[in-house]
């Protein structure tokens, strides 16, 4: 028997992104964001959702770019303190002891230490009530040579990415492999 | 040292909704979307992007509704079998031995059997390349009372959700508790 919860967000889990730009004075900052997603394939894109209050908003307006860099789980403390703490205030990045590193393709920072970076370039902004979603061309990926597995594919177990529960702010680790897509469902 | 993997989608994993529409005789019909996720609070509205070729696009546009049922683990090769025929030639939810439920404010059909549902009004519809980005209104979420714990809250454990990781075709379960967020990072 289900029961009505009401017209609010409750969905499994999803990612925990962390959003790089720059603001107006240069200075690198991050953000952790979960209201994000892949939305195309061709050309490759990404989208992250932000209120306005954010510091990271107005940085992707002014610069019209942003890099998502995939935190580990050992960096989970971190990735919260990115989504407790705001840029207006801090240096984010000092405060974490991590390392911006300017993205070649595009003008905003992403984290050294994090083993898989998206460079983005802004391609839409779509106003949708408090959030504004920021569509991002995916201009290149970028992953440590660790991660990697066979024919040079990120590995998830490697990547180690985790994910956020809305209904008790719960984060949660990748857990067991369960089969392949596009296969398993054929018998 | 970090390796360019070109313009690509590689992230880390990204959860598998079942998107529920009718089509223009009012047959049901589901099929697995792994470009989704949340993009506002207010309105709560998640986006669920697909490709033109797919049967659900052109229900979408007809219907301007679709439901959201997460699935369990334990249902990972229906949700593949999902992701991998059309509705053009079967009736999935026969064929999966899973029961369409009408739902009572949208004009679409959820699965039953999935313990977890969100009804979507659709509110945007975004022509982004290869993909078209479905933004829908969530008007209601309904739980299995058996995914409940305290508070009335959906637990994730209980919800057990699944994942895609791109690079690798490979689904994924959920893993173990990290800790809370705008908690773990204020040290």
């Amino acid at each position: 028997m289900k029961r009505s919860l009401g017209a609010r967000i409750i969905i499994g889990a999803t990612p925990v992104w962390i959003v790089g730009t720059y603001d107006s004075t240069g200075k690198p900052n991050v953000m952790a964001a979960a209201w994000v997603g892949v939305c195309c394939s061709e050309p490759p894109c990404v989208a992250v959702s932000l209120r306005k209050a954010t510091y990271t908003y107005g940085n992707i307006q002014h610069r019209e770019a942003f890099t998502v860099s995939l935190p580990p789980a050992q960096f989970v403390k971190e990735a919260d303190y990115f989504g407790i703490a705001s840029g207006r205030d801090v240096d984010k990045f000092s405060a974490a002891h991590l390392t911006p590193v300017k993205s070649e393709l595009v003008d905003a920072p992403y984290v050294q230490e994090f083993p898989l970076v998206l460079e983005c370039k802004l391609l839409h902004t779509i106003e949708l009530g408090l959030h504004t979603q920021f569509i991002g061309e995916i201009l290149d990926v970028k992953a440590e040579e660790s991660v990697l597995g066979e024919k040079q594919k990120p590995q998830v177990e490697k990547i180690d990415p985790f994910f956020f529960h809305t209904a008790t702010l719960g984060y949660y680790k990748i857990g067991g492999y369960l089969g392949k897509a596009f296969s398993i469902g054929k018998d």
